[in-house]
């Protein structure tokens, strides 16, 4: 059997940067612990539209359908914000994710015991959070057919189509049952069924799909406005969390801000299963490409190196290695190393990302 | 000149309550400084349906787009759950906002000294937070077409459409460079137009409105996952932020949330101006029906009390009078008088809704 492949796209901003230290802790898995994986590396967002006027070249679109699992660093940056929509560097991963038919965006929100104080959250609010959104990701008015602006009359309007199938719904329904059965098996969906039709398929699937075929799972219904209230005020009643593409866009973000530290989140986007028995899936930090800070040598690798892990587990069935490389950054925060973004005010002095990677291969 | 004119709509749940003790306020105005207000009552939400097999009567439709100012507590219930979509008590809600055409929605969150301990976030993040979100109310994906829910082929789809055109966004934005005029200068757009070409027309209308008419205001722009982040984040970077009508919905209920007191928070639906002058303006606490407390006596009738102040600001132009009855509010909360949902574990009594009220009433 051939060595599982690895499609690496650092993207733009601090993208390179963290991914480099993601490339010396797969090293490590090979050398040491005789997991060897065939990487390959391309470019995606603007370093693609740099290089071919486009921010996704078709040749990487065909790597990234070939391997096994593909790795992102971060998209976008102010340079490209003249750009048009159709060539923008977020375009670039829309386009991964729609074509790679990655419907299950899974990301965990997380609060990592050492830094607890960090969040604008009350400690014993987000202290030993652990939640895990699953956000439906190829499909809602993120894809909806038609979309544009139009001239009507004398005017203008941008339009904009939500749109889901049953099938669609009830495919990412059964990512996150699934998902609750390995975890505290409670799956809370959230939509608007109560001003959007949407909304109405969506609760109706969710529950179907839940009735038929996870009679074990406990399911409850909440509208996506008081589950941003639910999670602000408190958030440890949730396990997991199914949504929709534009509601979890924005739920998980603002999940990943309870933590307080959005440099230490990863996230996994996973489609059907491939012949291999694996599915298909691109992980990425949840963090941005963050220009202000890039070259500086300054960002936290951890997302990424934690998104690394999600590869581990979900798409190569290591999930002892996994945890073997989430307790080594456990470990090296445990001990007081931290980036300059897991600073508090009152001091201490940062370590750079290189020497983050190097902490967490010593604690290897 | 007639008296200044009320419709006030209790509707369902606590909404009754909460009135009775706005009622009792109108009645102070009247007698105590001779501010007096024709004040007519009548039914929405699953009131009006258990009576009319509507959520909204035509004759109530009628009424409110007479008056000078409607008053509405909240809709909503479990025994109406079951409802079709059509006749559900919200579409009573919807349909007066729609056919008032109150496009500019204004959700202050504020958070009070007395109460500053009682968000789950932490003191210094929320203290002083003072900021309005002006939420687009009559278009977006609450009211476009197509919507509903079709067949495909061998399965059903959900559909709804968001749908912006040029001048619904001008007039938004309109309010929201009016406001930040009064506030501190500063106005932020939130949209996702890094994928939604309505947002791309969202971001570019209002930049043309601030650049042609609004030059002195301070504008920037933020997509909505970063919003909600930034708002979890650190709120007080905040003045006006102004955004569609579903991103809205949650931003607006989040931003409430971090206050830590949802009972206090009022609201103002706000359309164009009237023959007399006035905007059409409806008003209503931002809390919901809480069915689970309705008939006790415990429900907070501050959110309440507090959307009476601010029509006295935005119908009537009684600003020093909206102060007057906000100041009371403040003083009876100083003084400790709480209702159940803001007392903290650690103890005291509650007050009953009618208590508060008179403490107000005692306070005026
Ligand atoms: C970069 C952007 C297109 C993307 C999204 O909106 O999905 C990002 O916010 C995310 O959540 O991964
Ligand atoms: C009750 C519901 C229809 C409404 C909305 O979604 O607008 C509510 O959540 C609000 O924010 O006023």
């Amino acid at each position: 059997m051939s060595n599982p492949s690895l499609l690496i796209l650092p993207g733009d901003g601090i993208g390179p940067e963290v991914m480099a230290e993601v490339r010396r802790i797969i090293d490590w898995f090979g050398t040491r612990r005789g997991i060897v994986f065939d990487v390959s590396e391309d470019l995606v967002g603007g370093a693609a539209y740099d290089v071919h006027g486009t921010p996704l070249h078709d040749d990487t679109m065909t790597k990234a359908q070939e391997v096994d699992a593909v790795l992102l660093g971060a998209v976008g940056g102010p340079k490209y914000d003249v750009l048009d929509f159709s060539v923008k560097p977020e375009r670039g991963l829309l386009r991964l994710r729609k074509e790679m038919d990655l419907y299950a965006n899974l990301r965990p929100a997380q609060c990592f015991d050492a830094l607890a104080d960090f969040s604008s959250l009350k400690k014993d609010v987000v202290a030993g959070l652990d939640i895990m959104i699953v956000r439906e990701l190829t499909s809602g008015v993120y894809f909806g057919e038609p979309r544009g602006i139009f001239t009507e009359g004398n005017e203008r309007v941008g339009i904009n189509t939500q749109r889901y199938t049953e099938s669609e719904i009830a495919r990412v329904a059964r990512s996150a049952f699934e998902l609750a059965r390995r975890r505290g098996n409670k799956v809370c969906s959230m939509e608007k069924a109560n001003v959007m039709e949407s909304g109405i398929l969506w609760r109706e699937v969710v529950q179907k799909v839940r009735d038929e075929e996870y009679p074990d799972v406990d399911l409850s219904h909440m509208y996506a406005d008081a589950g941003a209230m639910q999670l602000t005020r408190w958030p440890k009643q949730f396990d997991v969390i199914v949504t929709d593409n534009l509601f979890g866009d924005l739920l998980s973000d603002l999940a990943a801000m309870l933590t307080g530290s959005l440099g230490m989140l990863p996230s996994a986007s996973l489609g059907a299963p491939m012949a291999n028995g694996r599915p298909k899936a691109l992980y990425e930090p949840v963090h941005g490409s963050a220009p202000d800070i890039a070259g500086q040598g300054k960002a936290n690798p951890i997302a990424c190196i934690l998104s690394f892990a999600m590869a581990l587990r979900y798409s190569f069935d290591l999930g002892a290695e996994a945890d073997r490389l989430e307790a080594a950054v456990q470990k090296v925060l445990a001990e007081g190393v931290r980036t300059a973004d897991l600073m508090q005010a009152e001091g201490g002095s940062p370590v750079s990302t290189t020497e983050m990677g190097d902490a967490i291969l010593g604690a290897l």
